[in-house]
């Protein structure tokens, strides 16, 4: 007998609390998920990975977890970072072994980012209502491959190299993907950031292959955007992005930007997606792990919240994905002028606004 | 006999105007050399390089004219860049062969971007008056070496990679030039902007050399900040900074955030140093050739003339520099409320205070 009507399917959700006030915002992030109508089931595993882990036992990702994360459907991560300076913590031990490691293995190409400008915004720079763009981050190459190395190191003869890695392969795909989007929105309209006078061997293949692909989407109206000068542009009138494609590391910078000028940094949500589907995506705020604030019940979940959003979506269930940030937006109207809350008040504000 | 005290001194400064409003910022800037009150007399030389020559000769910097350019004491240059998209002007040809090749040829490490919040100032983030940094922004390595190159260029096979050279050699000059500069100024604090959680081979080298050239400047208050993280920073606070220090590549962007953010981009000034004096200095504004807007009289000569008051102040001329500065301040200030007026009308107006 086919029982999948009676018994809701099945997601199963790996759980990735991480540092800091990643493990405050995470359960919040849960709570919505739980309070929000779905004809689903989240079967949660959660996975203790981060710098407790790491200064502990020394492991980062064991290839054993990463094989059983892959079993998962999608991934909720909260934040991945040690205190900064730790003489314990090599830098970027995490952030390579853990949180990059994620995104190269499961073939994360479209790290995505939207930003919108919120109503209790303090943005004094934009105009609210009018702001509402989405970073097309490029997730799998670039200046984050980790290629290079050095050379005499501590020595005065000392020579560093980073090498950014541009295939037609991964740029091709995430500009595609980046056309896909700008075609299905009311505006259309997609800019490719890059720095192509002066990154001229990247910047070419950037360049050839946004054209290429935009003569198969006439619909959509392109420009193009020099990082720095784009800098202006998203301070100056951030209102003029529609969809932006860019880069992994101009990717990195240009969306903490526009999470500054749209509302901060405790709302911009991100999903790092595999379009094929060939694995789990995963979302996550943007923001970091924040140790200077952690366990203290300060941090802001909204952005973790609404990582869940864009996971609703991902998943297909668009209802519920609008829900959540139906919910979101409506306990930021009301926050405007609220006293300071607790992260899991404002967990259980949104999350009440569902139930 | 000696005729030293009777004549004045000659500097021997060579003019590159360039393309687009770096032909009318220039003649602005020139103006008020003329005009200011200093005990050397100008002798100029000016050379036609950019866009035009390009498209009509060929020619980008012909090792001739370069041979000439170095035997002058400083290099005033306006704007370079053709129009967006010329199919007669491959990218960066003219950035990496005139532009850059002049900053690595003649030495230029320090590459340094003065930010205030000046009166008048429509930046709505910033509380003017506070507000008053310097970016000394690497300008001879990193990812601007034009390192790296491309394999099976325009199939679907294509790898392109972009190298970021970072040498102890250059690394440690431009830090320690940012710690002589940050102990004589009164707040004594130094940023180092970078992103070490990622680059870890460069980060490593850039981390290391702060530390180390630091204890040499005991009296010089020290962070870090992520590249990422800056943007936030420079946006919500941007008073909290005094002294940064970073890479090219990363300099090029958070230069034109700051200029953005405190009064815009037609205020920028900057120069490009060799501290060492073994080569002339040069000094332009920040903005580029802005073909959009060019021929109109339509630019703001400011941030050429500010550039001015920084060649001024490397030649020794304080007093001078000074004056320049005191003179923009107060056009700056009358500015407000007063009509648009043309490039040369500004120009006259701060020539005008100083006669
Ligand atoms: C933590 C860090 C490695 C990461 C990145 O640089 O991608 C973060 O800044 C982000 O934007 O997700
Ligand atoms: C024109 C370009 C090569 C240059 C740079 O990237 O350095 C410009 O943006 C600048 O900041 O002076």
């Amino acid at each position: 007998t086919d029982t999948s009507s009676q018994s809701p399917a099945t997601v199963r959700l790996a759980v990735i609390p991480g540092d800091g006030i990643g493990q405050e915002v995470t359960p919040e992030a849960l709570k919505v998920l739980e309070a929000v109508s779905v004809p689903v089931k989240f079967e949660q595993t959660h996975y203790e990975l981060g710098a407790e882990r790491y200064l502990a036992t020394g492991e980062v990702l064991p290839d054993s977890v990463l094989a059983e994360i892959r079993e998962h459907d999608a991934i909720l991560l909260g934040a991945v970072g040690g205190k900064p300076n730790d003489p314990h913590l090599p830098p970027g031990i995490l952030e390579r072994g853990l949180l990059l490691r994620l995104r190269f293995e499961l073939d994360h190409y479209v790290n995505l980012r939207p930003s919108r400008l919120f109503p209790g915004s303090v943005s004094p720079l934009a105009e609210p209502g009018e702001v509402d763009f989405v970073v097309v981050r490029e997730g799998t190459e670039g200046p984050y491959t980790g290629n290079g190395g050095a050379l005499r190191v501590g020595t005065p003869a000392e020579v560093a190299t980073e090498v950014s890695v541009n295939t037609a392969f991964g740029v091709e795909r995430v500009v595609r993907d980046a056309f896909a989007r700008a075609s299905k929105r009311p505006r259309k309209k997609l800019t490719l950031v890059h720095k192509t006078n002066v990154l001229v061997h990247a910047g070419s293949v950037w360049w050839r292959l946004f054209e290429a692909v935009g003569r198969e989407f006439p619909d959509v109206e392109t420009d193009y955007m020099h990082i720095d000068a784009a800098m202006i542009h998203m301070t100056v009138n951030p209102a003029r992005f529609d969809v932006i494609v860019t880069d992994n590391l101009f990717g990195d910078i240009i969306t903490d930007l526009a999470a500054a000028i749209t509302g901060g940094i405790g709302l911009a949500a991100s999903g790092n997606v595999n379009p094929d589907r060939t694995t789990p995506s995963m979302f996550e705020p943007v923001h970091g792990s924040a140790p200077d604030i952690a366990g203290q019940q300060k941090a802001d979940p909204t952005a973790a919240i609404l990582s869940t959003a864009l996971l609703l979506e991902h998943l297909g269930y668009d209802g519920a994905a609008a829900a959540v940030e139906g919910a979101v937006l409506a306990d930021l109207t009301e926050r405007q002028g609220a006293g300071e809350r607790l992260t899991s008040e404002v967990g259980d504000a949104i999350a009440a606004r569902l139930s």
